[in-house]
């Protein structure tokens, strides 16, 4: 068995830090969508790159599948040790290494999440501004190439990392970008890297851009008649070249879970959460001129606050949106689905999902970070239930095809993983090939997530 | 001859679009920078994907290199055809082929210079924002992951293309990316096409990013006593988040060239440039709030307009700095040098730089997009006195170095081409083998822009 081999190799290197007991294994086998558990063979704690690159070097060895896991709150099964191996829990290698305040620059290991992070950067006058739903670990942020409610202003993963130090899969350390802000040497192996879902290479260090915390932030609420007029008024706001930093679509099903949830009192209708960054004046005036937009399309109910609390609990609410969306139905699990489509097309987008989600009979909350054209849908359903299950894949199919004939891609943010390899060809077309030379290129042997983002060639 | 081969192959079927004419041929060996010029063996003239993808079958058919020639502006020798072969000149493909305003999006062949982007996009309300010194072409721009003076508040090539076509080393045609604003569906070509200098792939369609035009522009200039104090001003103004446009140093050297060239009346000493856009009242603020930190510095001799044609007078001549430096010294060639530190290493950079022009008695003009940290030193010298050049290539390798050990890069924008080929192992370590790794796996028969960015294996 590879395992066995790796393991008989690191045990006496790693210690206690390598595990096959039943309870480590068993949390390493659970995810938050509906994915089936899957249990590695054992789990390793690394502490440092010396102990990533060893872990590495023996599981390529011996054939034996290496699991990167963070926080393990990805949403496509990115995390799950599907063919067995070892799940590389980064819970250890969590420390901020370096905050360089004058270069806006955090360097961090990858299991530090971004709330940790964050913490670790209060009185210095700056953040990290991307923001998944989930406290997700740096590392499978930039691995799933994360995003959240500020990508519109401040950008995805793909703009937030500057440099990286990665662990090949022959056990090789190298290092990709530095802390300046932009270079034009060689291949972009760090934008490579990003979004590569733990198959070509595993991050040992992070470096991070910054943002300076504002000095006044305001939130605005309101509310639609329609979810085309709510898409409008943002398509137009973009357009407008306003700068807000969040611009969240949240349609009527969604607005119900927020009251069951959060103990919210929205009308159940489509509604756009905001926030706004800048000087006092500049935010007054960005707000007057969203409002003015969105009055055009009949927005009511336009709430307006710059006070922190009320942002704060604004946010956290949507944050929790995955929980929420939990409260429609409790005995059932979620499906959410993840396009995004150019912006033009995204009043289009939303509205065939709603249509086929009351086609199918399907409980269904829209939310989305809609100044990227990017949406999900949360569906409930009992996974027991065969016929629920197939009218969830269905719409969930349908969504997918949907973005793509619409000139979109099959997931704004949450990635590949398990759940949408099906697509990767009709996504990529000749692309695909490429994509696969890369893979065998990098893991020749398949050791690093294996079963995940690329189907097999020639499948 | 592999090149006779494939022109014997590419005649029939290209018909006068292949010329082996001495015009042509001369006319495709010319550099503005001081690579001694480099005749191709023929010149192709592509009109269509399909002409692309033939032209390079036919060469991979017969080993024979491929070149892409867009403006022949590149700073490094990309365009050279330093081992002969083809020259693929993409002035035929210079279409714009779609505006899309509402996703703020253009589509145009490679073969289109940005100021043709912009003249297209004349009445839509929308610009393209990457604007390197010279009138470049999409494809070398995007080929070179280009910058230039709005990056700081825009993005470079790389966060400006959002989708590309290209044509593989065997002549598959392949699209990455789309409209939308993001994706996390698989490995990031896009990034790792942009900036690969034709090594690994020939753009032939461009999926660009535009802006909105502000509703007010504003433009500043102010001079300093010491470059130390421009320099700290900038990062003063980079930290504070005032979201500037465009942030340039000019030294008393450069602007005694901007007097020469273009008639100004520049007091020889360190100089910003600076443009604010936004509405009225943010330009006002902006540049009431950039003034508040100059001054802090010692700036004297501040002025200020929202004047559109004092605006366009201002840009026009920072863009033809590379003409201005050649008044400095009518008979000589120009050597352009360009690092890219973390902004709070700047000054340092700046000052070694001017140091080490004074110790080897050279004529240096400094002027940077420093608000990235990136700056370039523009030397004249005469290529056939060996001992000068001898000295303005010890200054160049001073500055990489120098730029290395700042936690910097070789290259902010210039790109490597044949320039730098040299400091590449010192730049990137054991993630060189890796990038090599990626060019034997999509070109293995070493067709496309040999000689260029790589060093070979083992060297």
């Amino acid at each position: 068995m590879p395992v066995e081999g790796a393991i008989a190799d690191l045990s006496p290197v790693l210690g206690d830090k390598l595990t096959t007991a039943a309870a480590a294994r068993e949390q390493h086998a659970h995810n938050e969508a509906h994915f089936p558990r899957a249990l590695p063979d054992a789990v390793a704690f690394p502490e440092s790159t010396a102990d990533v690159a060893a872990i590495v070097r023996a599981c390529n060895l011996h054939r034996c599948p290496v699991v990167a896991f963070g926080a393990g709150t990805s949403l496509e099964g990115q995390h799950l040790a599907t063919s067995g191996g070892i799940s590389l829990d980064m819970s250890r290698m969590a420390r901020v290494l370096e905050i360089r305040a004058e270069d806006m620059v955090a360097v961090a290991q990858p299991g530090c999440t971004r709330e940790g992070l964050n913490e670790a950067l209060r009185d210095s006058g700056l953040f990290f501004s991307v923001d998944p739903g989930a406290n997700a670990s740096l590392g499978g942020m930039a691995g799933t190439r994360a995003s959240g409610t500020t990508a519109v202003r401040y950008g995805t993963m793909r703009e937030n990392v500057l440099a990286l130090e990665a662990v090949m899969a022959d056990g090789t350390v190298i290092r990709t970008g530095t802390a300046a802000r932009k270079s034009a040497a060689g291949y972009d192996l760090t934008h490579l890297l990003i979004g590569s879902e733990g198959t070509l290479w595993i991050i040992t260090e992070l470096t991070l851009r910054l943002h300076g915390l504002p000095e006044a932030v305001s939130a605005a609420t309101c509310r639609f008649e329609t979810v085309e007029d709510a898409v409008n008024a943002v398509i137009l706001t973009i357009q407008s070249g306003i700068p807000v930093v969040r611009i969240e679509l949240v349609d009527e099903m969604m607005a119900r879970g927020f009251n069951l949830h959060a103990g919210a009192d929205l009308p159940e209708k489509p509604h756009l959460f905001l926030e706004f960054h800048g000087s006092p004046a500049t935010v007054a005036e960005q707000a007057a001129a969203f409002g003015a937009i969105a009055a055009e399309f009949g927005a009511t109910g336009f709430r307006w606050t710059d006070r922190a609390d009320e942002c704060r609990a604004l946010w956290r609410m949507r944050h929790d949106a995955h929980y929420a969306i939990s409260r429609l139905n409790p005995v059932k699990r979620t499906l959410a689905t993840d396009v995004c489509v150019p912006i033009s097309r995204l009043a289009e987008a939303v509205t065939t999902a709603q249509a086929e989600s009351r086609r199918l009979g399907l409980i269904t909350a829209i939310l989305g970070h809609v100044g990227d054209g990017n949406f999900h849908c949360g569906l409930r359903f009992d996974p027991d239930d065969a016929a629920e299950r197939a009218r969830v894949e269905e719409f969930a199919a349908t969504l997918a095809k949907t973005a793509l004939s619409l000139g979109g891609t099959i997931t704004g943010e949450h990635g590949i993983g398990l759940g949408k390899i099906g697509y990767m060809q009709a996504q990529h077309g000749h692309a695909l090939a490429w994509m696969q030379a890369i893979k065998a290129a990098f893991d020749p042997n398949g050791i690093l997530n294996p079963g995940k983002m690329l189907p097999t060639p020639g499948h």
